[in-house]
């Protein structure tokens, strides 16, 4: 297939017209010319932490409610996604990776474990009784479907999960945190390069003590973003962009299953949720997680940022698959063709 | 006088080998020579935020004490201070401006009113019986000794204090707020350019309310900073230096009277201040001051970010006589000969 007169917009090449050939599924040629395009063609969306989508919840769905997640979110170009669980039992965990082992789609690779190692006090949404400590024999047969565990650097055991990770080619994501500055440190030290849901379910930012905040706005962490508008003020999410740079930044939706359907009472592992105008939160008035659509994150942070197509196609896809060391989010010869036709105002055309 | 062979350090300029001619109180000429310097030759420090010294307390001070107070910190390289009052009555505060008045210093020229018209809820040490919004009716005649006013943007009455110091050559300085970003937003949409040691006193910085800390990050605010390793912790100062910049730093001390003194119990306009270990605190613990001396806040400021010296310069002089439009702080012809001779270890010479 050749798609030609489109404007291409990569991560790192920047923005140009050109064609693109693409075999089998992967890129084989991308070709400048000088022509005027009438679509922008950018690498498929990447959201790495969503735990459900139109009353499909990640903790409960079977084979073909993943595949039918999958197909749902692939029609706001979302191309590939890691279903996201939270703080549960061994048992229901391995259940989840039972079920999540037997789909068979292109947008699945890999799951995102969001607990159960992490801070109570900082539970947000979680539910507290399956909050615990590392230690391995706490987790079920991986399979090699995990990708990223969110963990708290603070708690007893996270060395050993940093072992553990690494051994098993994981990579942490730090959240659902009261850590310091000192936590954050050791953990970027120690190879760490995630932070969940930034800044949402962290330590406050203090002068005296600027915590898991402080240490992304000093090194090099990728920051996963909710930009529902809800979560982060717009004047935080220019700064975010501003200081930590969309070389940086990931956008997630942190979605859950009533996200796409009408506002009413829903279920986060075992947490009631109740959504209002499309807000979701607990009982207590914890935010439980964003009925937000990927492309509409693409779009507000856009609108927000007033950011170029090359740094939107870094925070909406390169850098979700940098950030777990997996090959995609590029327009160039040898990738994967996931690949999104877009008009000038960002409405989906075409998932190719 | 020539002053030859020194390494000259100038905020704009930077940093070059050369001699410096000095006539009756004016920089007369700067020349650049090949040599290698034996000492460094910096502009005078300016300190815009400071309540006291030995003893010395600017509410109370007469004519000569506040003398007596300008000679000693010329000791530690002040050459410009300004005098802060804390919130008071009208009363009080006209016969601050009476006794300092009289005063003939070459290190002085204006005072710093901080409060009273800030905001209770962040008082911190300030007497909160003295706190109000702003009406011209409230303050003394200021006989244009008064350059710098604290106050919180939220407060009833701001815009009128904004036209108030606009016609009379006044520059406001936000502080003591609980203002929000769109507050902070607002006054700096009215030309307030500055911000009172920062952020202590400030609200806390939210990622959905960003306030007054987000606003700095986001605008060309100046900040005071006390960096006494106290009041802020050295990350907290890096990311100042990091996101604000040297061009909008200004370091200051905060000091009391208790400063160069030993532990013990003190007084900053009518509340208890205890000392120990350096550290001035209320009752409450809420801190109070500082006890900090300039030459070791610029030692810090070096010794935490690793800047050069020509930022140095900018930090400790410069950018604090222009946060309100002062001919000064340079090393450059035509410019008043407040300048410092330092050793390669910051330490003190002699003040020229």
């Amino acid at each position: 297939m050749i798609i030609e007169k489109v404007l291409i917009v990569d991560p790192v090449d920047g923005e140009y017209c050109g064609s693109v050939e693409i075999e089998d599924g992967v890129i084989t040629k991308v070709e400048k010319k000088d022509s005027i395009p009438n679509k922008i063609l950018m690498p498929g969306f990447v959201d790495t932490h969503t735990h459900g989508y139109l009353g499909i919840d990640c903790m409960s769905a079977s084979p073909k409610e993943f595949e039918k997640w999958a197909d749902i979110v692939l029609g706001d170009g979302v191309t590939t996604l890691f279903p996201t669980t939270v703080s549960s039992s061994k048992e229901k965990l391995e259940k989840v990776i039972e079920s999540f082992s037997k789909t068979e789609h292109p947008s699945f690779s890999y799951l995102h474990f969001e607990g159960p190692f992490i801070n109570k006090e900082k539970a947000g949404a979680q539910n507290k009784e399956y909050i615990t400590n590392f230690s391995k024999e706490k987790l079920p047969d991986l399979k090699d479907k995990v990708k990223i565990i969110t963990a708290a650097p603070e708690l007893r055991g996270f060395k050993e999960l940093i072992k553990f990770t690494k051994d098993n080619d994981i990579k942490i994501s730090l959240g659902h945190s009261n850590g310091t500055f000192e936590d954050f440190k050791d953990a970027y030290e120690n190879e760490v390069r995630r932070i969940t849901h930034f800044p949402n379910a962290l330590r406050k930012f203090h002068h005296r003590e600027v915590g898991g905040i402080g240490a992304a706005f000093t090194f090099d962490f990728y920051v996963e973003l909710i930009v529902d508008n809800v979560h982060l003020s717009k004047e935080f999410v220019k700064l975010v962009y501003k200081i930590i740079g969309p070389e940086r930044i990931i956008l997630v939706t942190d979605s859950i299953s009533a996200a796409g359907l009408k506002d009413g009472i829903y279920e986060l592992g075992g947490v009631l949720v109740k959504v209002k105008d499309g807000i979701a939160k607990t009982e207590e008035g914890t935010l439980a997680g964003s009925t937000l659509k990927f492309i509409d994150a693409v779009k507000n942070f856009k609108q927000i940022t007033n950011c170029s197509l090359k740094e939107l196609s870094m925070v909406s896809s390169y850098n979700a698959l940098k950030s777990v060391s997996i090959h995609g989010g590029r327009i160039k010869e040898g990738y994967p063709a996931k690949l999104l036709l877009l008009d000038e105002n960002l409405d989906l055309i075409k998932v190719l």
